[in-house]
């Protein structure tokens, strides 16, 4: 079945708690959704937010390739006309094709918090509809509390849809989330038989945990239209994630959602994403997840080796993902040495490097490494036991200095650095918004000279974790590092009882890491 | 309905990407779980992992409050009896009331992975649960594979179950976690039909997102045993999430899973084993989230203020946790003025003092300020405003001092310190792990002559997250402190383009806040 996707991230998902997307946030995130190919992209509330309203303009005569902009709004405010409603008038004013209202279904909202008569809320509904597609609009009836409403008057309920009937599509709101998985099969059943012929949403929120297996759900039921936010950004619990939705529906029950080419472009877009919102993407997510496709215990490793099926439900390339096997005490030395192959074929099993690469991991491990993020700084190590890195430099010493209030100069920290390359010594210095900013412009700096390629490389990524937080500012850190040179990208990890220390071990990984790159391109 | 809950954190939880547990960190956990009513947790597999089988011997006579320990182990390997199987004795080593034992139902996992006859598989079953109940064990069969098998081959699947028959409970797992909430309902309903009498497990994963969903179904058809792990700890995607299913299970439906009196329990057991086990818990998780009861769009506020129930569930009492208001752009003023008056009640919305404060967050909101997860420094922001601040004391100066290889100490931070207090100056100096420790110290350190209680204060989490990832070491920088004075916990922000200069404002705000906690409650 073909089912229109309507994706709220820039509406509903900015309720979420920090979650605050600038302008050029927003226009990144419509240009990869629209590029994914979601059917409906939900804007803002131009009427709540001027912000929003500036929005709309700035999409007036934006090229789509797939998406529908959508602009959301309420009802008219009780006791006027639509014509005469200020919110319905910013609603036009953002001159989309699609229009989102939302009214309300439950008689107890409306008269305890809308506090208006049963049938003024209803007139709210069909004149705010009725006005709109006289305007020319596709519009969508978000029924606020559908589902609460229903099961404390199912009449009402029902009448509130009906007096939306002109509406291209009535959409079933969970509002609060607490509704269970049967009743929203039993209750979009019954709209869909009652409305037969018109086209059935759902809007789930995942205050149980449930608002994926709602949607799908109401999907069963014979809902075609389904609302929910990319990652899942929304109040409280947030909204039905349409990450998991998408391939769930599309490759598990073989409905249509995304045009089928697109499908492998989920993982990309889910960290692009997370990215723009400043959101760290639980590993763990459904298909997208870093983690969704890692294995880490030894016995699942030879399961998903001999039958890939054993521990992954779909090919994970089909969404654009791929299988990590995970260096671990469980999972033995089987990853391990595939790994090892990656830089030398030749070395066996028993060689007794591989001994020693095995205790280089568990102490490291032990003082609170984890090379699960930092694949750059594990490869270090295999080459370095194997012989295969050569020594680019000596670090004599570094030296910090910080101050504030600031005196001389606009930045409070500065960095002393003396390296030795060969024969050669280059001490040099660098001033930084901060001493791990200073350090690594001064290590840079101070390498130039001797590698002028350096120049190429930049860290793209720095994340800072306290492992032992009950001793806080004392406690030991672990540093990770991300970097690119436009080509490659890799992460390296330092961990030290001092961020400082930490972060250099992370740095100095990540420059060798580069020189190391461009050591073999030579050859 | 009475159900059983299994939690395997410590077991299949392990598997997930960066859980790693040390032994004190599992017995916190088994802790916890103990004290909320857990009917049985997995507390490692002593055949595969010697440092399980050391845990094992600890929790012995370890007094327990209501779970009961269970050990986990595979069925006996292929053509060696039960006897002679160095796991199974390993097994029954670990001396628990309760053993959980792994055996494949799937066809095609016994030819491919297995590599046995069906035959033989069946006998392996058999004879290990036949074994072990001879030993007067509690057993829980775990079919792995079980949906696949049974899509597969249906009588091959139910062909294993009877295999392990004479078990206390059979426990259906979706191994891959790939199987659709509606077959996992027919298939276990089918299973409950067959083995009626006998109790039926699930054990599901959550790579569809659907691991709650599915594990309700199975309660649905019939099952009265669920495993999962708390917090969805688990290999991939994880594990169902028992910090989920609980409420849904015993508030929403009616279920009995833990003493009633435990419900509230929920939230503080959820943060407790993140903490231990160093899990960064997503604010928006179902019930236990920081974000689960939070608001913030303003129209969403007046409705929950009017009726609860508009985008409130449950009442989060029931689960421990509790509603907040959270301070945005779209809140407006109605938050801003509940957090002033419960600092002064008498400040009136119209007050000039109010569109000050609404300033001072816009500017500091622009700069990266995000008072979400900062109530303290929201908190002095308003009494600074409303002239409720006394001046402390005054900073001077402070300089950092850092190097490496450290010459003389080993400390390779130090950092010097003077405030001033009224007409009094004070400098002193202190050396740390790192420059924030340091200057923690040396602020401290200054200003325990004046105010001695100070000593009563500990931080409790330091957090650093990057704002501009893309200009990474130079990039604006977010400091989060969270503080205690075993009494009271609050949590302060610093931005900053500096580690440094944003360590400091939040460390200064912290050391501000309890000074002045201790000034009222001299009152």
């Amino acid at each position: 079945m073909k089912l229109t996707l309507l994706d709220s991230s820039l509406r509903d998902g900015t309720q979420g708690e920090s979650i605050s997307l600038l302008e050029d946030d927003k226009l990144k995130i419509i240009d990869v959704l629209d590029t994914l190919g979601i059917s409906y992209i939900e804007a803002g509330n131009p009427a709540s937010n001027p912000k929003d309203a500036e929005l709309f303009r700035k999409l007036k005569n934006r090229p789509m390739k797939h998406s529908v902009i959508c602009a959301f709004g309420s009802t008219r405010r009780k006791n006027i006309s639509a014509e005469g409603d200020f919110g319905l008038k910013a609603l036009l004013e953002a001159e989309t094709k699609a229009v989102s209202i939302v009214g309300k279904s439950s008689l107890m909202q409306v008269r305890e918090v809308l506090r208006t008569s049963p049938e003024e809320n209803l007139a709210m509904i069909r004149e705010t509809i009725d006005y709109l597609k006289s305007k020319g609009k596709f519009v969508i009836f978000d029924a606020e509390h559908f589902f609460d409403g229903y099961i404390e008057d199912e009449e009402y309920a029902m009448a509130s849809l009906e007096a939306a009937k002109h509406a291209d599509i009535l959409c079933l709101c969970d509002t609060n989330g607490g509704t269970y998985t049967k009743d929203i099969f039993e209750i979009t059943k019954k709209v869909c038989e009652t409305f037969e012929g018109k086209e059935v949403g759902i809007h789930c929120h995942n205050d149980c945990g449930l608002a994926v297996a709602n949607s799908m759900f109401a999907v069963e039921a014979g809902a075609s239209h389904i609302q929910g936010t990319f990652l899942g950004f929304g109040e409280r619990c947030g909204n039905a994630v349409l990450s998991t939705l998408i391939p769930n529906l599309q490759i598990k029950r073989g409905h249509n959602c995304i045009p089928e080419e697109n499908l492998q472009l989920l993982t990309s877009a889910a960290r692009r994403i997370a990215d723009v919102a400043n959101f760290s993407l639980p590993g763990s997510r459904p298909y997208i997840g870093k983690s969704a496709f890692a294995h880490k215990g030894g016995m699942h490793i030879d399961g998903v080796t001999k039958q890939s099926s054993s521990f992954e439900h779909i090919d994970p390339a089909l969404v654009g993902n791929h299988r990590r096997f995970l260096l671990s005490e469980m999972s033995g030395k089987t990853t391990l040495m595939s790994r090892i192959h990656a830089i030398d074929p030749t070395i066996e099993r028993s060689d007794k490097k591989v001994e020693e690469i095995i205790e280089e991991l568990k102490l490291r491990e032990m003082s609170g490494y984890q090379f699960e993020g930092a694949d750059g700084s594990f490869d270090l190590i295999i080459r370095r036991k194997l012989g295969l890195m050569p020594t680019f430099f000596h670090l004599d010493y570094f030296k910090i200095l910080g101050e504030q209030p600031m005196l001389s100069s606009e930045y409070p920290s500065s960095a002393v650095m003396k390296v030795r390359v060969g024969s050669e010594t280059e001490i040099t210095a660098a001033e930084g918004n901060g001493p791990v900013n200073a350090l690594d412009l001064a290590l840079r700096k101070a390498l130039m000279r001797f590698y002028p390629k350096l120049s190429e490389m930049r860290l793209t990524d720095f994340k800072v974790r306290v492992l032992e937080s009950d001793a806080t500012t004392a406690a030991t850190v672990r540093v990770l590092i991300e970097s690119s040179d436009g080509r490659n990208r890799w992460s390296t990890i330092g961990v030290s009882p001092d961020v400082i220390g930490a972060s250099f071990i992370a740095l100095r990984d990540s420059v060798e890491y580069k020189l190391m790159l461009d050591n073999l391109a030579k050859k």
